[in-house]
């Protein structure tokens, strides 16, 4: 899979790609970056790639045309990559959307500053994604959280394949408690049913752990959420436990 | 404000720190950094940070005592941070929550790996938050949202105070299309009104635009929403332009 980024700002790229994920990633030859400042595709003396709003106001907008011309001159040596817009307008990125992401063959990154960006770039694009509601200073973090989300969900890329699948919101509930040595640390115990063995009681009280988290951190996701008949029984018991 | 980051991939941070909006409040000496590597606090020979889990599964789990220890090592030299946790199963990031921890002078982003953390890290930190519903390889990229939408709320950060103001969010809805030159572009034009110079025209299109791509884009957020008695007239109109 390649991953193509347009930016103003490609240095911000340098060093998260050649960490963790995406390093081992590129080394197995399941992904390639290809990084391309919209900077180069200005066509005045200036490189200038922002201009006044229309109508007036504060702040500069981002101009189309040089992202039009990187898209060009992309699609003339690349082909045509599926163009997503970065943008705090966009649909919210989840799980699903990843997973859907990661079969694409080649995937264009559009980095906006979030300062404002000619709205005709969205004739440019495919999609247009949201990674949250919260205000940042351009589409580049959230192009490396896309970039990670998707490409933990190449094949081949996670050692352990179970890892992933036993994760948060895969399943659609939060995941269960995790502990490691020491088995006490300062005055905090391990709870003992993961010292004791018993693989059916560590497996039932896994279950009933991660529904409590999820009833108890995130509500809303038990909305989305199936329960077998043992979580039915897990859950009545989670209420019949709370205090008062 | 201080950022301190404990993490296991410092080499993360090296770049998308020295870019931008975090480059500009650094040399205004409105913020500094502190990355942290966990792994210098580990005890062993091999400066083990993770462990296999209690009660068996696959993957590692993030040792508490590296993590305890950096912190003690941090209060000691710089007194007690505020400790916000990136972990999928925390509640999710918003710009109601930049803007409170923008008032805070020192706070500690500790980055789990999200494969596992030993679940008493929990019980160590302030604050446990999540900037979304995907899986990600580690709180290491959500560490970098966090400083950027948090450096943006710091005031004298960004040069036009306005700019954040105006943005998605900040007023509860999407912003309005923003335009510059040219004014037509391949077929595509700027809407006449912002051609028209009448600065009340053009707050109402921008208003009534700004409308419009909430409820089609984001429906959701209406429900947050308090519009005014000129809102309430310009969504009936909305309603009445939707086709068939």
């Amino acid at each position: 899979m390649i991953f193509t980024v347009l930016t103003l700002f490609p240095g911000i790229f340098d060093s998260p790609l050649r960490e963790s994920i995406t390093k081992k990633a590129v080394e197995k030859g399941l992904i390639s970056f290809n990084i391309a400042n919209i900077r180069e595709y200005a066509d005045d003396a200036h490189k200038t790639c922002d201009d006044a709003p229309y109508g007036g106001g504060p702040g500069m907008v981002m101009k189309i045309e040089p992202i039009y011309r990187a898209m060009a001159h992309l699609e003339k040596t690349m082909g045509r990559p599926r163009y997503i817009l970065l943008s705090p307008q966009g649909r919210i990125f989840d799980e699903e959307t990843a997973i859907r992401y990661s079969h694409i063959k080649h995937l264009c990154l559009v980095c906006g500053r979030y300062e404002g960006l000619d709205e005709r770039v969205l004739d440019l694009v495919d999609e247009e994604v949201s990674i949250g509601d919260y205000v940042l200073s351009g589409g580049e973090i959230p192009a490396l959280v896309l970039i990670d989300a998707i490409t933990r969900c190449i094949p081949g890329v996670l050692g352990n394949e179970q890892s992933s699948v036993d994760e948060s919101f895969s399943r659609g509930l939060l995941e269960y408690p995790q502990y490691t040595r020491p088995d006490v640390f300062m005055d905090m115990e391990v709870p003992p049913v993961l010292l004791s063995g018993n693989h059916e009681e560590i497996r039932k009280w896994r279950r009933k752990e991660a529904l409590k988290k999820t009833i108890f951190k995130r509500p809303d996701l038990m909305n989305r959420f199936t329960p077998t008949d043992e979580d039915r029984k897990m859950i009545r018991e989670i209420m019949e436990e709370m205090p008062g």
